[in-house]
């Protein structure tokens, strides 16, 4: 197993505010961390096989990005400022209609590119020809969560629930652990209590977990009220759907009992401000949510209603929104806002405490920021100028299970100008 | 007169949503866009002194910077996540009154680092050692309308007064006509209603406009109420404050009488959506102030509550906030955001029709950015992609008043290493 030292940056090890080192250093053998923290605190007679100078650079946890469709890349500003039935109706839906298999690979080896260059170091996807997703995170180096989205309707259904403990034997845990598989029922309003129950039952003889989108807009909680008597959340609980992992994605509108919910049964939440805004989904009650103990990541959404996954961006307006949403300042402080784009996602990864901090044990999974940057200076508080001020092109290196895939902007694993041609004739040839 | 042509880019003149030429060109002459358009639409015989080669790369306008305090970058994240008047009171003002005249210099030229480094081409500032401001603007080679803050109230007041004059004659349409001036009052809540009629005579004796602090907070709207029985918007009206132009900074908590008077009086309105959500003040009503017909730039406020001073984020965080506060996702849409970011804040810098659009007879303010990064791709609309994927660090080049003060991401008119030192030795100093 490699061994890698990264010497003289500051680190940010996430263990809490002030756990912040100068000039520190990070141990790293294989997958895993050994030691982070300041001048010296590698193990005694650590001999790495590589030395990264990384002083001028600050260290921390690589993002987790805990909801995006990765393919939707080719779908970015395709379609926008538009009603949501309308978008989706007359632009989204007839396009993804004619994507074929190798459109997903290429349209995900862009997100996974975009991704690497912003520090994002893995995601929790949910979209269709789901092989092809693994294929290209597998070429990329990130670590993901896979789900195909399924359609509760249609001649869909049973092909999704055939095709799920098929793609379960073929990644679940594959490349080198870093890709793991979740089944994804797309949402209540598109499967009917009775297939939520087939899933349910299904993910449960596999031992995966769910990925599903939950309470996004006001028209699903009415529309879920009225059909079945109960919230979406509500809904899915009373069909044993928590008895699983459950990744839950938006939860804007929720209640009380929701909320009470979500934590008891330790569902990770997905909050994506950027998305809730551009589509005027809502805003997600996400200091409510941490205050009842709810493990709350962040996420992109895909690019077709973002338009971009940078989730620096994202943490800044998620920040931003709970403190004007909440009319108070100290809303969603900076330590929390960065920890909710990093360990906050752990869960998503099935990798709760391993993943998101700098710490003796945790997968490597680390970026460094090139600290010579106008934004940075001057030196006041490192996490404030992370969460309010840094731009993910800060972002120099990125390790991902102790592997390189990024330095001086360089990403190692993707052919970058390949992927510009390749997304580029498919879009030319899906939108004319 | 030097002429340059800058050809190959696609350009984006802001006339309309579809004014966006592929291959395009653009003619300078001087401080002035001759021609903005297709490939040959340079005017026969145009004969440049130099051609910049901009294939790969989108031209707009620089963006119109409205509202800042550029040299409170010193205390960018020195305070973060406190309620506002501990904030000012225990953290902000007693760092301020440590300030010095050469502290404001540096603190400036680290402001206009970075706004040129994020394609901010011209600003409007209110802060205090303006003189130092105004030098460092002119050597930055930007443009800006400079305003001394002035406190009605203590010893403070009368020496304000005074400096009135000397400023606007010392610096008012110099630097090539780069710099102009107007009179800063602070605030309605900062400036007794006697004081602002002297501060309004004195405007108009000097032939110069006004900038101030309008409707920021709730609270400030509550005790104007109180105390004066109007409004702060309609206190300063019966005052004849608007029959200057006014650069009315904020103006969150509006009525709609407030709003009238706005768009009747021709007022300019600095938006600063990032520092009135991190300061938890509000969220302006910008959809409604635009359908009233007032002219609404985009601004940042100062690092200290931002905390960076980028308008491209500032740009898309508007946009997003407009949609989920109206819950309309057609609220702002991508040509609007981006025209309030650029023409929308021609008015505050005394230049409307003349900025913030690539057209003939505009000023040659304008900026480049590399396409060729993973969040553009694929082609599908450059409005949305600039609105709502771009980074600031897209920005490779930067024209201001027909000068490239910057070039593959190297400023030209500054030392970069110079001012980091000098801010951060700077800010030791204050904070110990």
């Amino acid at each position: 197993m490699g061994k890698l030292l990264i010497k003289g940056a500051t680190v940010i090890t996430m263990e809490n505010h002030d756990s912040v080192f100068d000039g520190g250093e990070i141990a790293v053998e294989g997958q895993n961390i050994v030691s982070a923290g300041p001048a010296g605190s590698a193990p005694e007679g650590f001999d790495p096989d590589r030395t990264i100078d990384a002083s001028g650079m600050v260290a921390l946890p690589g993002f987790v990005n805990t909801h995006t469709h990765a393919a939707m890349t080719l779908l970015r500003s395709y379609a926008d400022d538009l009603p949501l039935m309308k978008w989706l109706e007359e632009k989204i839906w007839p396009l993804e209609a004619r994507l074929e298999a190798e459109d997903i690979y290429w349209g995900t080896m862009l997100c996974c590119l975009e991704m690497i260059r912003s520090g994002t170091t893995s995601f929790a996807d949910m979209y269709f020809f789901m092989d092809q997703v693994a294929l290209a995170v597998e070429k990329a180096g990130m670590r993901a969560s896979l789900s195909r989205g399924m359609i509760g309707v249609g001649p869909e259904a049973q092909q999704a629930l055939d095709y799920g403990p098929e793609f379960v034997g073929r990644w679940h845990g594959q490349a080198g652990g870093r890709i793991t598989v979740r089944l994804g029922p797309h949402a209540p309003y598109t499967c009917p209590p009775d297939y939520l129950k087939k899933v349910i039952e299904m993910a449960g003889k596999l031992g995966v977990g769910i990925h599903i989108h939950l309470a996004e807009t006001r028209t699903e909680v009415e529309d879920m009220l009225k059909n079945y008597g109960k919230t979406p959340i509500q809904l899915v609980e009373s069909l044993g759907l928590f008895e699983l992992p459950v990744l839950a994605a938006h939860c804007v509108h929720l209640d009380e009992r929701d909320m009470e919910i979500l934590a008891a049964k330790k569902a990770i939440v997905a909050h994506n401000p950027e998305s809730n805004m551009k589509l005027a989904s809502g805003i997600a009650p996400v200091t409510a949510l941490l205050k009842a103990g709810v493990a709350v990541g962040l996420g992109t959404d895909g690019a077709a209603s973002n338009n971009n996954l940078d989730m620096m961006e994202e943490m800044r307006s998620a920040a931003l929104l709970q403190k004007v949403s909440t009319m108070d300042p100290l809303a969603l402080p900076s330590f929390q806002a960065l920890g909710m784009a990093t360990a906050g996602g752990a869960g998503a990864m099935g990798l709760e405490g391993q993943l998101g901090l700098l710490k003796k044990g945790c997968k490597a999974d680390l970026i460094l920021l090139d600290a010579k940057k106008p934004h940075f200076f001057p030196r006041n508080d490192w996490m404030a100028h992370i969460v309010y001020a840094a731009q993910s092109s800060d972002v120099d290196t990125v390790i991902i299970d102790g592997n390189v895939v990024m330095e001086g902007r360089k990403v190692l694993t993707i052919d970058e100008d390949e992927v510009y041609q390749q997304v580029q004739s498919r879009a030319e040839r899906l939108t004319k």
